[in-house]
């Protein structure tokens, strides 16, 4: 979904650290929107040239991380497991995890954990509805933060500075009619999230979806990851989600927080 | 779970290819058993020395794959971004997807679709049931093939050579009483699950669980994956899951082959 330029490494960084950097943001270039790709694809994604490009390839299919078909590549189910370990270690995802478990079982709609990578949010902790054809997110899938409930509650809670990087990171691209797109609509809707405690994505990510999200905080106070849930985008819908679903979210955000204490 | 060693590279390999080898298999040591390590313990499970352990210890947490807290490792979530890009992409996940979620619909338990690497079974699809404490298995998590009934079906599809190759790749660990840990005994169990067409984990993996797959085949015959209901070991859950819950299994099975037909 975002565009990863040439990984930053200090000049006089060794060649092979520097392969490293190269071999995992080529790796990270894989995603919704191109789960498969020519090496020039990956190479225009990953910031870097065709031949650092081929070489990083050649290895990732070597060992197994990245097939070659059809004169594209894809990641295999050898690349799931690098992240898992972030899964299974996490106080935090436990935590998340049992809290949208929780919070599914009361209002029967997909929710979700994330927390904040630059101008994206990370889904760390997801759940589906059986039976309900409209999909939720899946844990490790990025979306952009200026489109959704959770990116807005996560950015409401940086700092001036982190603020002003998020939003240099962010892109504002349209998803659909309703997406915010512009840095001053941004900000302002920023400080109405600030004021209420809680963010709605109305149609901004995806047409006829419906979010809403407050923050999880730790002990100090810092916004360390955002609990939220997704609706179909019905008049009705905007009334169940502030006055039932609020009080509900925030027990949720509140557990979330608890849990990650021990960290 | 699985301890790696130096990662197989023709020994011309050049260092900086050789470090995106060591980097990736820093990454893939941390799992569940281990989600949080020493540099000691890090260098042991990648079967490299601390001093290579040491420098992409480094350049991970450079990166921000990998933070530093309290003299341990543990990986963050930008690791976890690694690996979505296969979820996003394989027709092979997105159709076990869908058809986990109708299986879990249909039985009210936990369901799994998953695929073979080496001698453990890498989960690619799961549910879980709201409001079940039990829990399911996470989807980029991987089990002991010889103590799941997803690695019978999977290790009963295989060549006898591939067969012979999982089963030196497989530890046979014994996780629980009734876990098989000699590879005699477990030779005679994919023979029957050869013949009967699914396999049986009865309190294998985790005392208490009981779980029942079918095979995945694609048009040529292979087997591709497999598809598992997990289920509480009480003596009626046996009758439910062979008499009731197979053919269901097996109409899940033949979705995904169908939705894989286009790959």
């Amino acid at each position: 979904m975002i565009i990863t330029s040439e990984p930053v490494l200090r000049p006089g960084a060794e060649p092979s650290v520097r392969t490293l950097a190269r071999g995992l943001s080529v790796l990270s270039v894989f995603d919704d929107g191109a789960p498969s790709m020519r090496a020039a694809d990956v190479a225009a994604r990953a910031g870097l040239n065709r031949a650092a490009t081929a070489r990083v390839l050649r290895t990732l299919v070597h060992l197994g991380y990245v097939r070659y078909h059809g004169e594209k590549f894809a990641l295999t189910h050898q690349a799931l497991e690098l992240g898992h370990g972030y899964l299974s270690g996490s106080p935090l995802v436990l935590a998340s995890r049992q809290s949208v478990e929780w919070l599914t079982d009361e209002f029967d709609e997909p929710c979700t954990v994330g927390v904040l990578a630059g101008g994206d949010v990370i889904c760390i902790a997801a759940t589906r509805v059986p039976g309900m054809i409209r999909a939720g997110l899946t844990v490790g899938v990025r979306i952009p933060a200026h489109a959704s409930s959770m990116g807005k509650v996560l950015m409401a809670g940086l700092s001036e500075s982190d603020f002003r990087s998020a939003m240099d990171a962010s892109q504002f691209s349209r998803l659909t009619e309703q997406t915010i797109d512009s840095t001053e609509r941004f900000r302002l809707e920023i400080e109405q999230v600030r004021r209420q405690g809680y963010a709605v994505n109305d149609s901004e990510l995806q047409s006829g979806h419906r979010t809403v999200s407050v923050p999880v905080k730790d002990r100090a106070g810092a916004v360390v990851a955002a609990v939220g849930v997704n609706m179909l985008a019905s008049p009705d819908t905007l009334h169940t989600a502030t006055e039932a679903h609020l009080p509900l979210l925030r027990r949720a955000a509140e557990r979330i927080a608890e849990g990650c204490a021990p960290e």
